[in-house]
């Protein structure tokens, strides 16, 4: 089976250019001059619509248990969503529960995700409990397909690792070639701040937000690099959200360090004034890192600029308003964190070229190609390119459409976006050279998606 | 009684000057051009002199608890080899167990001070048990003359505060104006690195450097001045020694933050080379921070001009080698924590006006006024001025000496500075108007020295 | 003749005391206790006043030529209401034509205030023509008590010196421990911009602000920097006004280099907006650098707080707004460029302490002490201490007054403070032991003022 | 005419992928998967290649005037040693003699290269007098095809621009959408250091070093930075060469800035040793900026892996050692500026990927991908892709070679990196899909070259 995309305007990193892609089977086998080749099974017309690698969200947490429930997003259902919004590959994770193995919890995602995803699909591990089984497990994860290991200076009592645990899956980290992920935030003394807020009365949703002060995210990812440092541990600092973080991440990298930071539209988009809607509407934008300040908005997109902030993931972490945010009415403590946003990643960072804040081409740098070096699936993903996966999405770059939970395809009852009206859409998307989504609709399955065993991050030096 | 002081050079922080310092009971009652007032019940003849105000030693520890053992200098003998060199107020501190209260910690402390000093003292309080008690205690300690509170991010189990501890002891001092003195090292860290080194065999002292790198005490640094940002809290970083400290400290000064910083003779003069001594000889030089590579030194002279080093302490806790240090043998983990240093502090600071590293202002300015100004001593202690306690030192700037364990008057069997031959000696010393260092001797008595009960930082904008 | 000051809070840098002074002809013979001298040829009753150091101005230009006109106040007038503001030593320029000798230039200058100044006043050298012969006359002027070289990076055609020219003098001033004085405003570019302003038809005041930009004073102040590092030699940054100059001085001497900086009242209280006063106005606020957007004003106090600003000076430099002013009507480049300020610099600082910007003892600093250590007259001038010349001021910190041409006894006819409030004011002044203001009004005599042979710089390391 | 080059490594930005490239005419058509086309006119094997986009240098002087003589290659030997060392397109300097117009320069330097190049070539345009004429013929080069312009901060007297010109040619450059090129030595401090070191007696070549310190190029460059940034012209530092001006350069990047920067190989590989060397040796060396302490040579490759050296180029200016260098025997002021590279270039930087500094896809992007980006020739030239031109290098990563004035073929008789042992060697060299350097010697032709008219620079945000 072939297929020919023909007229479109191939998009990389390096900006559009005018090429027809021809797929053969599951993966692209030729780019060429526009009408080069003429044949093929099924011919495309891409006429007037990019041609972009398939997006990459290389953080969402589908079906996760957090706080008594769980993210309400199954891979069913997430990995159809983003599908939708031109995303061909997530990477969630597996989460070490105290006490138990790295690989039993790898097992057990597998089970949850196991022909059950409409695209495919990775996973990076969370590290609960550093002991010399989990550590030895480390390498076991990497054979695995699993290289990188998401720690928390946050969530004390949950999934808190304290400097010498991290110090610990650092030096193993490093003696793999693995990446450390981290949740930056000093969330031991940002608890103490939550603690008082409540003790003197404070608990609607934007106490969640005034309690985690940027200097305490910006304090964390310092000293997560210094730990890196000590070790020689690659580090990617996920989620970042505010100004001061940034700094510390750019003075890393003009050392050389092997720092990365991601960070997520909600940052770019929403802030604290959203979470401090009244009537407890502000829990649905309660997330850790907190919306910020809006101030600290043009450091990001210049970030994004400069590539100090490298990848744009969602942190795609579902909780119903009704049910689940409303746990905690009374206390903002309680309120689970999460933000869905999935399916809107590809089109709201295109916003930002519509905007004039990021190029074409990083526009696909930061929300494909990227994720893919980071997390070692290029050339398979992230590219355009003879021998990748023909995970590719037609783009309408002026068609328009405005968000909303009643159109939306994640299983949430509230929308972030309600009402943001957007520039371009997605129009027709191939996963492994199958069409799952075209005009006509959703036309894939969420038994094609296949988990992908990823090499190291290719970004080290 | 008054005593007159003619000839001299008094030495304030802008230098020397021709002047007599005319003293009448306990206090300094007129500081004149020379031979204005000629008659008083004693004169002393200053030529050849400088005509200090004593000096004052923010950071030492008599008798302290630490490890099993105690350190081996006692008010009576500590405070008595102060005198000898040229120091009339050391600031000690009371070490709170865990489990009991500030206050009755005082009073212990105050039980082992009364009645057995040679000079005035005051007192710090360590903080080790943060909880709703003893914050509320600061508060009384404030009142009963002791306004800053120690706190530690190293010394897991034992004197270690999280980060969610130091910010309420940091709210609480920042209601009531008081200091938190902090030592910066990242402990948690530390000790992983620690026990990584000794499960690998290594086991003699230069160990406790290795494994205590610059880049976490840079890192620790860094996070209690956010910390103190946060809170608003001042601080003041202890026994100073790593070139990354020293810039974090600089840059939260240039922006205005109210953080301090004192370093200590060793990091001066000693390196990890005196660690690394064979025949256990290392473990005379175990103190925390470790002693650090020389390309250290350099940075921290210069620190000391610059201000952003502003006091210099000793941290004065002395263990013998015998019985004591060896306590390690095996593991330097062991090792108890502390180098003597007391008696030499001010000699070993004139070596750097003799080396032209800081000026004969900056030496007074370090040693005595500025701790005076930064523990609320000013300008009862700390100056040559009309009103001030008659504690002076007349100071012999081309007399010499050498150091040795066999002709000091500290407690403990080594030196640190074993043969170290320096320019300058103290010549004599007054404390509160009475001769208590004479060229015929010690001539005071360990019932001499009064408590002090200070006033808060008086630095503070 | 012997006066005592009794009574009154001596303020120095280290704060007030309640102490006696004692003089005896011309200088301090004493500071005692309250009350242990008695008698005296006069006694002054200080209570409830500060007895301050008188003020030093390093930074006047009386009677200067500038752009075919001179500046208004002569040394008589100028140094007379000096003195009324609490200022009884004056640093002014001598200013060296082009093809002109410094010391015939010295002369000249001294020829102009010779047996006309109320007080005493040394001099520092501005070089416009760096050639063989004057720069080996600098080592002249030192020995004539001028040790300070003022350059500018503005005025081209004028003043200006290329970087080849005050390369050439720094390695001279190296030589000879003279200090730079420099003028940092990238004056080339900003001649560029003034000349496409008003080109472009703009004419107003405002404009030389707007064509002066804070990116330039930056630039030059990093420029002179860099020079002074690759010679050695000491630099003083006059008239500092803008937040990127400041962190240029900041991170100097956090290196330790020998760098130093003034501000000026008018940068502190003053504002582009007074610049952009319509009908012309704006005129008496034209000075070099400009007045800058608000948003420098707390960078500055900070500055003057963390030490990175040292010494305030008035930069007074008197047009009229008749005649002299009007002379830049239709073209803002050919506004005589000055404010006046002699007066009111003691006052204005005092607000800063009445506001809580400043502390009582770094008005005196900045105002005296170090003005007199940096340019070599401590401890002459510059303090309240035995052996130092009797420039004391009674100031009464709680007497209010309003600032008005009206009333001020500058020779120029308009006030830049016009309808300023300010609490404090000057009581009695005393020069060298004689009252040259007190509450009847002044009773001193412009043949009083003696010419200062000054040391170098006293603060280089 | 087609031809298909298979079996190699196609290597981009992203690093090396198996592919086929087919070439039709002058440009590629297609990138394919191995084997899926098999026919065309002519088939390269390049099984065990790299296939490389033709090497880019930015930075020439072919036959360029300086000092009295001129660079001693011409545009044809220049370019047949660049196609023969894998560059298939240099960006040579029109250079504008003071007093003539830029348009007429452009024509002249025309008719120089016009029919004898054997690669295609593009200019930018050397500003050395800036008037309403030349700013108003900027608009007419980018028109031409030249979008960026040079100037000089060094070089008074000869191509020095004052900071009020390069405001002006900013201003212009900002309106249009140039790139201001820039030399950023502060060549007005350096001629004062220099003629005094020549007035000392010092002559040999190795104080061309000493007379251009370091921090006078950090000093400029900082300086050209923030000329940009108030007029807002993009700005790209040539042939950078010390840490001090990277320091600024990284900075300013981080902030977001259009600011960007070049390095050669002669920093990355030669140092202010062979400067040294003995008699007259050290003449070969002589280049501005000079040759630096090794030292530098870390952060350079550190700036090359961060990007904040975007380029790497040669600044190829050959002059003879005999004749030409020797101009300067007793005064290293007339030694002519320059060292010959043009060849080496790709081979040298191959050196970095063989050593760990850089990786593949670095050395290509520094090579040939960036600079097409940086001068407005991407996708025409700097990448295999589709609709590319087919400059096309196959290079053998493991052969051996010695560089030598023997053997090399630009026309100067001496090589700066004689005896040098490299890894990895072109093999295959196709300009427009012409093979013009082959395993049996060169068959291209100085005809073949064809003029480049270039957009604006592609990376502006």
């Amino acid at each position: 089976m072939t297929t020919l995309i023909k007229g479109g305007q191939v998009v990389g990193v390096d900006g559009a250019k005018l090429q027809d892609v021809f797929v053969d089977g599951e993966k692209i086998a030729a780019v060429t001059s526009p009408g080069l080749l003429t044949t093929a099974d099924e011919v495309i017309d891409a006429t007037g619509k990019y041609v972009l690698p398939g997006g990459i969200d290389a953080h969402t947490h589908m079906e996760m248990p957090f706080g008594g429930t769980h993210s309400h997003d199954t891979f069913g259902t997430g990995t159809t969503a983003a599908a939708w919004g031109g995303t061909t590959t997530i990477i969630d994770f597996a989460v070490q529960a105290k006490g138990t193995s790295l690989l039993s919890t790898l097992d057990k995602w597998h089970e949850k995700a196991d022909g059950n995803c409409a695209i495919d699909y990775g996973f990076h591990m969370i590290v609960s409990d550093v002991n010399d089984a989990s550590l030895k497990e480390m390498e076991a994860c990497v054979t695995a397909g699993v290289g990188s290991f998401k720690m928390f200076m946050a969530y004390p009592g949950v999934f808190y690792s304290t400097d010498g645990e991290i110090l610990r899956a650092m030096a193993k980290a490093r003696e793999i070639g693995a990446t450390i992920m981290m949740h930056a935030e000093n969330g031991i003394a940002i608890d103490q701040l939550a603690a008082r807020a409540f003790e003197e009365g404070h608990t609607a949703p934007v106490q969640h937000g005034l309690t985690r002060p940027p200097e305490l995210e910006g304090e964390a990812t310092s000293r997560a690099i210094t730990l890196a440092k000590v070790t020689g541990a690659p580090l990617y600092i996920v989620h970042l959200s505010a100004s001061q973080a940034l700094a510390a991440v750019a003075e890393a990298r003009d050392g050389g360090q092997n720092v990365f930071a991601e960070t997520c539209p909600q940052y770019l988009y929403l802030s604290i004034e959203d979470l401090a809607k009244p009537d407890f509407e502000g829990a649905k934008y309660v997330a850790s890192p907190p919306l910020r300040d809006k101030s600290h908005q043009p450091d990001l997109w210049r970030g994004l600029r400069t590539n100090d902030l490298s990848v744009v993931s969602t942190d795609h972490c579902p909780f119903c308003f009704k049910d689940q945010k409303e746990l905690g009415r009374g206390d903002f403590r309680a309120i689970p964190n999460g933000i869905p946003g999935v399916e809107h990643r590809m089109d709201l960072l295109h916003q930002g070229v519509v905007a004039g804040e990021i190029s074409l081409g990083r526009w696909v740098e930061t929300c494909s190609t990227t994720p893919a070096k980071m997390f070692g699936l290029y050339p398979r993903k992230g590219v355009i390119a003879a021998g990748s996966d023909a995970d590719i999405v037609l783009y309408d770059p002026v068609a328009k459409q405005t968000l909303s939970a009643e159109t939306h395809h994640m299983n949430v009852d509230y929308s972030a976006y309600e009402g943001f009206e957007l520039t371009g859409k997605v129009h027709t998307v191939l996963s492994r050279g199958e069409v799952v989504v075209s005009p006509s609709g959703f036309g894939g399955s969420t038994t094609h998606g296949r988990f992908l065993s990823r090499d190291l991050n290719q970004y080290l030096s």
